[in-house]
């Protein structure tokens, strides 16, 4: 027996071992494509800002491209991250790594001309994809326990690290995201090590991260706090979490509705492109296209008065057009400029200063969106200042439990009650 | 079936509303208790400082009158920490709420003849005995689902606040702890409550929090960190990792040891208290009794050559016989000084200030012997500031998974693969 068990114990640490020498060529590998990919997007947004009257006609048609890849290349990569999550959950096996370009050229289209998304997805799918064939090159020569969903969580820990630079939200939401209250603590190791490595090489290749140290200028301090101010904190919570639930609600509502409606993807993506396209124009001519890194940086340049209070409705409302017209993208930087958006609008309200209010909702949106409670914590202390843990500690909290079991990963798990 | 959704949602939020209301009750009673008990612990602790030669003679009798109190007023309740896991894994229901004088009793004579020991089991068991009893009156008037556990987690949680002052560390303590790996997020919102009106509560009433900001002497940043800084964290982390499992795995073996190995509880604690009596009169005169606070403010008083290379060894070997013959205490606090002391003199061996070593040390021995590895963390950062969430976040991710799953807590589960 006490063989046995020095036997399980050695060939748990040598795996680990393994897995942390692979989660450092991972983290490499895609810190290099996400920051290719980082840096792309953040040219085809400098590029359409700029000429946004000359590209926004083409959104439609640039639909039609996105879908004229899939439909060419990758019909069986279409639905990339519930790919993702069935190969963590088990239920498949394989990513193709054909995924990572059509994605990555997909995002770039969405964004060029000027539809409205994230690219988290992306990352976590480069991640996620890279990894999992990295795994099986690995696993031809070692026999590695559960070695699959090893390296998926490896695989997205370092594609969400990569690209946000924020490595400790990056591990806790591979470890977290695949069953909502289950940590896949097995992987903690390799996931550690890839998202520090990619988070270093996007680095390194100019990849630039959001931050922003706003209890510099503000005075919250955590031992001031009394029973008033955590009511409050709760309050704005609620309203993070309803938003954030309602998006991803709304989003796979849409999702479904258009697929039914439309007789093929290409009218889809045609008509809904040149519908979303003239919102585009209308609503403030493309304030609301790409990332909405721009509200999020209109937020925290100490200027009052440039964030309109529908701000955050209309984020959200193109940004679910967009996403369930057939365009490709992700869900989180949105989730990150509607909550900056709605929390610069909350925060005066319960008498906070407005970059208070949007650095919560920046967290706490995306808390309930994704489902995730650790990552948004950490996303929030990574971005704005790891003395701002208490508060985006209780408001995340609550936002979590008012997320009523919605999430834009709709093949999450969710392990307790709610 | 929509109704049938709204039926839920409606109960749910209805019962956390309940719960949370609960969790005020429930912190500010525990909070008093706690304040209490750890008041007179301080006290006791000062007596025994005072008058150690005097007091250290009756430790065997004070193991005496241990046993008896609980052999006449406690059988049922003699294995605390056991009955609180029991509960909160479905396998009993009931806490009788003389547990929690009988813990607080035994566990101010262990300290006030000189043992070794902790006070955080004994928190912990006030905070989950009260909460029961309070949950039991609530379920005569109130179906709440899963009542038992919910009450129990946020009892754990504020008995572990109200006493350490470290809310969030308390709120995670209170989720991870019963299963490894499994976050019992059901039970966020009361807990979180529960624990801050208790840390409130003692706050209010006097009890201070051990509180070092080391960050403002030591000047460690973040962004400055490579690749060699973090194998030395990861060093440091496998070391500590090993020592809090060794801790785990000894107490364990020794307490069966030592059950078999004396025929009579009485003769087991008059025997051991007088070889515990002779050894700490023998190691420096006391410097080994009670929780071991004295040596983490010896490790950051900033006077350099206070700590022993040994310290560690002894504060770890002794706290081990002092629990394991029948003395009544928790094992947190002496995990917390054995690994400031250990960290304080390995801090060094890595190029390191000793103060940063044993802030670390502090966090992620805890973390092993625990295997609870948030709680850790935030142990970590509510004590020595949350720009050290990095640090320990590097450090305890090695120690916990070098725990080779041991635990203080030997009732625990776990959810993973280790």
């Amino acid at each position: 027996m006490i063989k046995a068990l020095f036997k399980h114990i050695y060939k748990y640490y040598k795996d680990t071992f393994i897995l942390a020498i692979a989660g450092v060529v991972i983290g490499v590998l895609v810190g290099i494509i996400d920051a290719a990919f980082g840096l792309g997007l953040n040219a085809c947004t400098a590029i359409r800002t700029k000429y946004f009257w000359y590209l926004i006609w083409f959104l439609p048609l640039g639909g039609v491209f996105v879908w004229f890849i899939y439909h060419q290349f990758g019909k069986s990569v279409a639905n990339g991250m519930k790919m993702v999550f069935h190969v963590g959950l088990g239920k498949n096996n394989k990513l193709p790594i054909r995924m990572v370009p059509l994605a990555v050229i997909g995002t770039w289209t969405t964004h060029l001309f000027g539809g409205s998304a994230g690219r988290e997805g992306v990352a976590v799918q480069i991640g996620a994809a890279v990894s999992n064939n990295v795994g099986r090159l690995v696993d031809k020569t070692i026999d590695i326990e559960n070695s699959r969903k090893m390296f998926l969580i490896t695989g997205m820990a370092a594609g969400f690290s990569g690209l946000f630079c924020t490595p400790l939200a990056a591990i806790f939401f591979a470890l977290e995201v695949l069953v909502a209250g289950k940590l896949e603590y097995h992987a903690l190791i390799p996931a550690t090590v890839a998202s520090i490595s990619a988070a270093f090489t996007s680095r390194a290749l100019g990849l630039r991260k959001f931050h922003i140290n706003i209890l510099e200028t503000l005075n919250y301090h955590p031992s001031t706090y009394n029973a008033v101010f955590l009511l409050k904190l709760a309050a704005m919570g609620l309203c993070f979490g309803i938003v954030g639930s309602l998006f991803a609600l709304i989003l796979r509502y849409l999702r479904l509705k258009f697929a039914f409606r439309f007789s093929s993807p290409v009218k889809k993506v045609l008509i809904m492109g040149a519908v979303i396209a003239v919102l585009m124009m209308v609503f403030h001519q493309g304030r609301y296209s790409g990332t909405g890194s721009n509200l999020v940086a209109l937020c925290f340049d100490g200027i009052t008065d440039d964030i309109y209070a529908y701000d955050w409705i209309l984020k959200m409302a193109l940004t679910i057009l967009t996403l369930s017209s057939g365009f490709i993208g992700g869900e989180v930087a949105p989730l990150f400029s509607i909550g900056s958006c709605l929390g610069y609008v909350l925060g005066p309200v319960f008498g906070f200063d407005p970059m208070f209010g949007a650095a919560l909702g920046f967290a706490s949106v995306f808390c309930s969106g994704s489902n995730t409670l650790l990552a948004a914590i950490l996303v929030g202390v990574e971005s704005f200042g790891y003395s701002m843990l208490p508060f985006f500690s209780v408001v995340c909290f609550v936002s979590f439990i008012f997320n009523f079991n919605n999430s834009i990963f709709t093949a999450q798990r969710v392990a307790f009650t709610r």
